[in-house]
């Protein structure tokens, strides 16, 4: 075997055990809170017909397709590939199931994706997600659109991973507004002012002006529009203040105006509206969340959503609006990890390792080990006749706190050592427990 | 949209919530008691280097690659491919990291697996394996052997999934049977034997003697082996009254003796002895195993596993013994959905829906429903200002039971309604308790 093929591959992350362990605590968290608003879980399956995958916009290049490995036809067009999101195998899912599901649906699901992107840091080719989401077929009131945010914060707190700032916009605001300047092509403008991040206002500007021949003047307000950010109804003043109206901006005003109330009544200072912020994907049709490491702000963003009115709909023709946000769980898990700020856990889950005393009898130590896992208390057994001092090495090595020693003969005392403190003393596997 | 698209693809299951609620939880059981033994969680990525894949046997068929769906360089040979199992991409691991693991690893992993199968009752082609697995770098004790099915039948007892036989041998008496009768080619052997479910004494008989040039003496032998069956020592017993005899032979049955003695004082009458098990894959060189619905003994084997003393040092030549169990969730639990034998849990895992009472204080139900949630009671609010005969409707239709009414003026009592009794009575959100 070639060592080469023992290497991690670059964007497929995977962690040690003990790492491991904390992040199925943190998806232990994320389950919990979803449920306790009252979202059901799903899984979708990992793939999708290619077709449906590829309607959604700009990520043709990203998609892995599948095929069998000796396919009897291997110039066959690749017919399913693994998805790289939640949104759109819902959509499906909620298309294909119309009749045997309550709506509103809400829905979670803690599933990985796949893209077939560079790896560069915050980017990875395989990854957790976890989403909620909402699809129904009547409006769905914009409440839901300041719970999922909430939810979010809920979650990103309880998991203590530091300070985040969620950025909330409208995507009426943006077409409305560029529809009010006489820009027809609004989507296009939209495409182009989510760059800014990376390629800053001259870059917009120029993009503007070359791809869609945008005037000089109505490039200034487009920046001055994306300038605007607050927590308050202030944004709302000051996006009108620019002289710019269509029913459409005002629609979008009066949604933001809520979701901002809303979240003033609950999230603390976590939030700010950012009239810049667009989301990449087409399908958004209202308000669209982003969210940020305070720390990191060049890291990507690591919880991102929207509400899409159209999207699952369009499958079936009919109308069925959604919103729904997802937590880059891999993303904000291997920040933390690699800037240390994870500590990791145990390398087992063991509470007590049974020790086979040399010359003891292994059915003693293997009903004592019984016992103890009825009262459930995780109980692990050591197999193997030897020195005592290597089984105590083996416990300490994987952070094994207790080490139980059955007794030798019937009737004498079980005794138990905690190697937290190195005590050691007698003790009963019927009524022991060990501390917390 | 193609309405084609949006059908089930064939061999990929998915869930309505109601049964994916049952799948959690049978995923939290397993879990429970992997974690009850010692068993620490990991996860691997989805994919292997295909050579890392292909070096283990028969099973290039059923390997799907993946590959981007727009490549660069569209002839170029598939690197990577989705795993087929666990054990492999183990091995994989412990070579990889085996300077930051604790030995013997004991772990266990939940993930799904994909074969590009053709798909038939109880083959699927997306499915969720729960393995439990030990490698060392000392040889393993035998008392393992007897843990794997004690603990994969803990297992399926706590599932309740009806009874199961797990059927028990060792590849060494099968080898050491056959080099005792003088035939070299002892993995051919095996391989054959493994049909014998599947193409009777008959069809392995003609095999042996077709491809392998077995003589009919020999051939009478090994089926007359293939046909001990019991749960005691008398197997031990009637395979030597065969008089065949290598040393090979007396250690598999030696360890077999002791495997039976063990699960004897465990595992109740679940299990027998079965020296026709042969497991297909060649990695095995202990004990097998291999259990199967005893109500539908055609069905696939939903459990499987075995030693494994070389698999995982041939990818970096040292001496690595392993051995594991595998249950075979999907196919378990698709089986008794098919059957009628699991009863769909709730549509969401809601405890009480706040209702907003029209005319009311939409922040009043806010405050109600957060001072519940933060309780530990699951509560979503109805975001809607509907009649109340909807807002029931939906709680009743989701399997929500409990039915809050905040108050219409600030001081007046809260109510609440159990929709399962039909009764309605004033509750306190900071004190009320939902019955079980």
């Amino acid at each position: 075997m070639d060592k080469q093929k023992l290497k991690p591959i670059s964007g497929f992350p995977e962690w040690l055990p003990e790492f491991r362990l904390i992040e199925q605590r943190w998806i232990d968290t994320i389950r919990q809170v979803f449920e306790s608003y009252g979202y059901a879980s799903i899984e979708t399956r990992a793939v999708e017909p290619v077709d449906v995958l590829l309607k959604q916009g700009d990520t043709d290049k990203e998609i892995y397709a599948i095929g069998r490995l000796f396919e009897d036809r291997p110039d066959a067009k690749p017919e399913y590939a693994l998805h790289y999101d939640m949104t759109v195998p819902l959509a499906r899912f909620v298309a294909a199931h119309l009749n045997d599901l309550v709506f509103p649906v809400k829905r979670y699901q803690i599933q990985k994706a796949w893209r077939g992107e560079r790896p560069q840091e915050g980017r990875f080719r395989e990854f957790y997600q976890c989403d909620i989401d909402v699809i129904d077929r009547r409006e769905i009131p914009l409440h839901f659109d300041a719970e999922m945010p909430a939810i979010m914060t809920e979650v990103l707190d309880r998991l203590q991973v530091g300070a985040v700032v969620t950025k909330v916009n409208n995507r009426k605001i943006l077409e409305g507004f560029y529809r009010g300047l006489g820009i027809e092509q609004a989507n296009e403008v939209i495409r182009i002012v989510d760059k800014l991040d990376k390629i800053g206002a001259s870059g917009v500007a120029r993009l503007l002006t070359d791809e869609l021949a945008v005037p000089a003047d109505r490039i200034a307000k487009i920046l001055a529009l994306a300038e605007i950010k607050g927590r308050d109804d202030s944004v709302i003043g000051r996006a009108k203040a620019l002289g710019v109206s269509s029913p459409l901006l005002d629609q979008g005003l009066d949604e933001l105006a809520f979701v901002l109330r809303e979240l003033g009544t609950q999230v603390g200072r976590g939030y700010v509206a950012d009239l810049s912020v667009a989301r990449g994907l087409a399908y958004y049709t209202g308000t669209v969340y982003e969210a940020k490491f305070v720390d990191w702000p060049d890291y990507p963003t690591i919880c991102g959503g929207g509400r899409y009115d159209n999207l699952v709909g369009s499958l079936i023709n009919q109308r069925l609006p959604g919103i729904g946000i997802s937590i880059g769980l891999t993303r904000i898990f291997a920040k933390l990890v690699k800037e240390g700020r994870l500590k990791p856990g145990r390398k087992a889950p063991t509470d007590v390792l049974v020790a086979l005393v040399p010359g003891n009898d292994y059915a003693t130590a293997k009903a004592t080990a019984r016992t103890l896992r009825e009262r459930g208390i995780r109980t692990e057994q050591y197999h193997e006749e030897r020195k005592l001092d290597q089984q105590l090495r083996y416990a300490a090595a994987k952070g094994i706190r207790y080490v139980w020693f059955p007794p030798a003969t019937a009737g004498a005392p079980h005794e138990v050592k905690d190697l937290d403190s190195g005590k050691q003393g007698p003790a009963d596997p019927r009524d022991w427990r060990p501390s917390l």
